[in-house]
């Protein structure tokens, strides 16, 4: 079986890394082709696509397939990797855990990006302060009180049953998005969410996920990708 | 068996929109309940769910099960109610259609409301006629000409295969709302996308659709959806 490769932006952890850490976590073996062929290989390679191509990266290329959309790549490896249950109950309920998380997400992007994806922070800072006011105090509580009360209804200590899932792995790269984000705001938030902190850990702790956090494949957050710190966006 | 509850703001499409159009396509007999019920009962049902519940509208009521999430209430559709096809090659397909699409509506939604989601427009109506500009002229059609190149690399006239799935009724709608909040740049830029008017074309013609656009369930486009007609934000 040819080795899955996963295509994304080499420098950033960005959205690729929800799927990175899927990946790892699961001990599967597979190739960050950008990272060992370079960004222009990634161009390349998005340009010579037609056809069922991807909007953008991240993308994996696995058992035959290209599938786009971190939440659809999880999907898939849930469902083929084994890394959800196949229950129907919880299949459907971990996806929309995972596409609440990607809400966040997009949100905590917008944050530093309000008026134009395209354009740089600098050209957008005073309309990024604004959003972060609203960020901070509304939406970043509305989510995390919801994916709290997600996890504190399950009977196990993860998101949902007794190991872990793609939707734990996410919420590990939530906090930490967040905690490099808004350290201040984190740090009056986070008391509030156990679970989730507990699971944060618990995933920090799996043998894959420690392997790959301590190796250089896990390259630190930085000013562009998806979470970014700029302390005038913070606030206690 | 239990028919299928719908839980949505009951005055706007909104969201919502993207699941009333796949259920009446498909002829499912549903309660579109917020509607027969009134807001106060949606914000009711929302406050009183734990557990499990949905982090906003839509959602749907159905087996037994409560699905968030459009796409995740779509896929459900398409895996139980068969509204995608079933081959593992074209089912996640449809879903990154799908997912793609969603983005495609929040950065929609974005343009009116670039600083908070929960603030009125006059409050970043400055704001939005910058966000504006870029989603015009960038955003748009690069979303437009992906999604027309995925319906022209079919071989039949829908999104995929030789029938209609969610990705069909989502293209209706996404055009519709693009029109009503875009109608001077829409203008412009269709004659490019042939295949996602023929789309657009053939939903409309589906006769569930048909009867459901000629009932008053089809609420109008309003200020208070995720497309809302602002003409200082259009342009050709």
């Amino acid at each position: 079986m040819t080795k899955p490769q996963l295509w994304y932006w080499p420098d950033i952890q960005g959205r690729g890394e929800f799927v990175r850490l899927a990946l790892e976590a699961a001990g599967i073996d597979y190739e960050d082709s950008a990272r060992t062929r370079g960004t222009d290989a990634l161009i390349a390679d998005l340009d010579r696509r037609s056809g069922r191509a991807p909007f953008a990266p991240p993308y994996l290329e696995i058992d035959g397939l290209v599938i786009a959309q971190v939440a659809n790549i999880l999907l898939y490896l849930g469902d083929r990797r084994d890394l959800a249950p196949s229950a129907i109950l919880d299949r459907y309920w971990v996806h929309q855990v995972q596409l609440t998380i990607a809400d966040a997400v997009a949100e905590a992007h917008n944050v530093h990006h309000p008026i134009a994806v395209m354009d740089y922070y600098d050209d957008q800072k005073a309309e990024a302060l604004r959003a972060a006011e609203q960020f901070r105090a509304e939406r970043l509580p509305k989510f995390l009180d919801y994916l709290e009360q997600a996890a504190a209804c399950n009977d196990g200590p993860w998101m949902i049953d007794h190991r872990w899932t793609y939707a734990d792995t996410s919420i590990f790269q939530l906090i930490e998005g967040l905690r490099y984000m808004f350290p201040q705001r984190m740090a009056t938030l986070e008391p509030r969410y156990p679970a989730l902190v507990r699971i944060h850990d618990m995933v920090a702790r799996l043998p894959g996920v420690r392997a790959y956090l301590a190796s250089d494949r896990r390259v630190a957050f930085n000013e562009q990708g998806i979470f970014r710190h700029y302390s005038e966006l913070d606030g206690a």
